[in-house]
């Protein structure tokens, strides 16, 4: 499944829902859900969806296997359903181009970002340390500085170097402390693509701080277009792009290539983080940046008015400008 | 006012207060406040009161100078007021001994953790970076691993140097972006002792790594046993020591002294955080430790079964046990 999160205008403002992108229409899960158990002669089934399957991505996910066991029923039922809408008069799908989608998890619970994939830290820090081949190391990024797709990012002034980086998201999607690596795969919910955009300049001069990094990551974090589960993807096979297109609308590609291996796996990643502490739905595990998936490994920048597209195979295309205020 | 969070046994479970440390005597700001209106004619003074001064410290700071000046009109009324108990028979008062004191902010929005104590930063890092003189420089903490007064810490099983650090941390009352050094005080809703404890080893070796630290702190990280509103300390000039009692009884002060004064102030901290980011209510940040305020600059680390108490003047003393498992 495709989910996402979105916002519905309305009489009384905009009202966030869930959804499934669903061959290009987006499946109303929580309203789908209230249809599936009044078909099933359930008596208060709108209150009972809000329950199992709310609206609010965080809340769906510490539903666990309950919310998405009702989210595959939406998408077992719902697209050949004849009603438009549920009980309550609820719409069951919608035309993405009406609504505002937007990041799938506007604030995760917390934000790691390691530093997964070798060649990056090769390219990017010259030589990689030795610990670096023993525990995947990570910082903690900014929660509340998640942007979406097509969202636009502000230009922190006190940089002169801002850079993309292609990374992959896992979202977790079950508490758990003292999980073995063999198992923790069953603890991500799904991936979604994450453009830690970086002030250069700045994360480079605040390293020297030996802590972080922190302001040359915390502006903005781009998380989207939605949070697919395992089950439709093989990322270490899947191609991906990274493609600037300036304000005058010249396109330029600056990397592409294939995802690759991790150098520690998902698995290695939370089995470390969740050794005597919990890992809790809605955390977010940056992979770090792919092999040359940033500006830095490519002895580039960005310009102010270049929108970055960041694609991977199964992820779909993550979109963002950056715009000076 | 020493604000602080409570758990109270009831027959429905463990119910969740904010309270006011009034000489010794716990007010309960929601039922107190309650009463304040239910004196003034309100006619529905419980759910204005759950309103306005919310009983989650997290939802109370978001409620900014009105959940404060709430808490204010609880301590002018409160203390004197003939009645034990509130409109609704809710309870407006508790002798500490009979609830269960919680960290007064069980879960910060999220944890920044400085390093504004230049005799630290020389004590542990040899030298200091040149960095450190031109801006604040801090790594994020997890929020999820906060440990109240009285809890016991467990030994995380791949550490064998356990250590303290003295910290003050202030606790962000209001949302804030682009805040001047000279305003940023205003922001700060009140200050708690805050326990940076560190697994040393493992914090060494993992910041070899260049990101974090992260496991090497997130096991635990205590804060309380109040919050302290600014006007009721004297930062700089107030005493701190830390004392260890080992598991049978002896006591020994590993080390005391002034607070003293940050090589960045709390001004200049917000300012350099808040440029083109956003502070919100319950963000914590972290002085970083005081000089001579961990195990590394004075050579020793904890032992199992040890009692730490971090005490500074007007904070109050913060007691944690160290325990295996």
């Amino acid at each position: 499944m495709r989910l996402a999160s979105f916002a519905v205008e309305t009489a009384v403002g905009p009202m966030r829902r869930v959804g499934i992108d669903h061959d290009g229409t987006l499946l109303d899960v929580t309203a789908g859900y209230a249809h599936v158990l009044d078909q099933r002669g359930e008596p208060t089934p709108v209150e009972v969806a809000e329950t199992v399957a709310p609206a609010d991505m965080l809340s769906f996910l510490q539903r666990g296997d309950r919310a998405l066991d009702a989210a595959r029923d939406v998408v077992e039922t719902v697209p050949d359903a004849d009603a438009s809408t549920g009980p309550g008069g609820a719409r069951l799908r919608y035309d993405p181009a009406e609504v505002d989608l937007l990041s799938p998890l506007p604030r995760p619970n917390s934000l790691r970002d390691y530093m997964a994939f070798e060649e990056h830290v090769r390219n990017s820090m010259g030589e990689v340390p030795d610990i670096w081949y023993e525990i995947p190391v990570c910082y903690k990024g900014n929660a509340d500085a998640v942007v979406g797709p097509g969202d636009d990012v502000s230009w922190p002034s006190y940089s002169d170097q801002l850079d993309v980086e292609l990374e992959i998201g896992a979202v977790v999607g079950t508490r758990g402390t003292d999980v073995d690596a063999d198992e923790a795969e069953a603890y991500i919910a799904g991936f979604t693509l994450f453009n830690d955009f970086t002030a250069r300049d700045e994360q480079l001069q605040e390293m020297q701080g030996k802590l972080g990094p922190a302001r040359g990551k915390d502006f903005a974090n781009a998380l989207g277009p939605h949070l697919v589960t395992p089950d439709e993807l093989d990322l270490p096979n899947a191609a991906f792009t990274i493609e600037v297109e300036s304000e005058d609308g010249e396109i330029d590609t600056w990397s592409e290539g294939t995802v690759g291996e991790m150098g520690h796996s998902w698995g290695e990643i939370i089995e470390h983080t969740s050794a005597e502490e919990t890992l809790h739905p809605g955390d977010v595990l940056g992979s770090g940046t792919v092999g040359t998936g940033c500006g830095l490994e490519l002895g580039r920048f960005l310009e102010p008015g270049d929108t970055v597209s960041l694609s991977v195979e199964g992820l779909g295309t993550l979109t963002n400008t950056v715009v000076t205020r």
